[in-house]
């Protein structure tokens, strides 16, 4: 298919993305193609003006379109309060709860002896110059309860060691969870941090 | 998040697609705005070239970036022998087992009385007057062996009735299959077109 080489470049590229793979890329692609005016024409421009705009924050690595995120730019949220996350994804979870009005710093992943993670990879050095520099009272960890998060999680909480409040999300039965369907560690958890009624 | 729009307007386009919905439509473009440069900027340019380029083959319904496909224009493919598909994705399926040598037609969809497709919906007009005009011996129905499959296949031999040889691809176990998870239908079909040894 010597002339339709942009198609399969098409279909290769899309196959790269995470939750596609070759047979489902050309599905995209086939949709693609018969929806070119409403569907890739648009798409295509919404990529080309990203991939010109976005950027990570300089302050704490949430993606935006300036070097300051809006977040960090938003004078009515808390400085009191910052939410540490493991990333953009995470960040924009705790958002979707509309729930926190503090700041974020997402550090862009965790600590891994496997691969080879060190702090220095990560944005804690920073974190730990912004609880110095800013007005922060507390810290809220808020990484993913997996081994390598939770490491990460003590190891922020040695360094920043008294020198601010420290919490992390509470552990429990999620809301419309059954307990049939849930691990042994949560029910634990759960019940550990039972309370009165 | 007002000034990060086109991210958002970015992550609402590609929920759009077969097989993304918001969570991996997000997931998506974080991972592409993490690879702008090797991943996103060539997508937008890719999707812009067949946004651009990408029609459908005028002859057989193929999709390619002229008016008449690669494989009609290819003189070393065989006039005699039609197969005719559902959509372009079964072409491409036919193309990879790299196993016909003939043309092709693309039908658009099988007819449905559910969703009101007739004939004039799909290339089936197109089909009989390519079975007139070009030197076709045989027509191969290479259809999906659903129940619109089907019906669209006895419409078409209808239509074609003693013009031209008519064939169907053989149905039977599939390689690699285990019975144990075929159908009572298949094992059926199997049975009854069983060969000698």
């Amino acid at each position: 298919m010597s002339s339709s080489t942009g198609i399969e470049r098409l279909i290769d590229l899309m196959a790269k993305l995470p939750g596609l793979g070759p047979r489902s890329a050309r599905r995209a692609v086939l949709h693609l193609i018969r929806k070119r005016a409403v569907l890739l024409g648009p798409l295509a421009e919404a990529m080309a003006e990203v991939a010109a705009t976005a950027r990570e924050c300089l302050n704490c690595g949430n993606v935006g379109t300036s070097d300051i995120c809006d977040i960090c730019k938003d004078p009515s949220r808390a400085n009191a309060e910052l939410c540490v996350v493991e990333d953009v994804a995470d960040l924009w979870a705790m958002e979707r709860a509309q729930v926190f009005k503090g700041r974020y710093h997402v550090l862009g992943g965790t600590l891994s002896a496997l691969d080879a993670v060190g702090p220095e990879e990560l944005r804690i050095p920073r974190l730990i110059d912004r609880v110095g520099e800013e007005e922060i009272s507390e810290v809220i960890l808020a990484l993913n309860a997996t081994i390598d998060g939770q490491t990460t999680a003590h190891y922020i909480a040695d360094q920043l060691d008294s020198r601010v409040r420290l919490t992390s999300l509470a552990q429990g039965v999620p809301i419309g969870g059954e307990l049939d369907y849930l691990d042994d560690g949560t029910i634990t958890a759960a019940l550990r941090a039972r309370k009165e009624i």
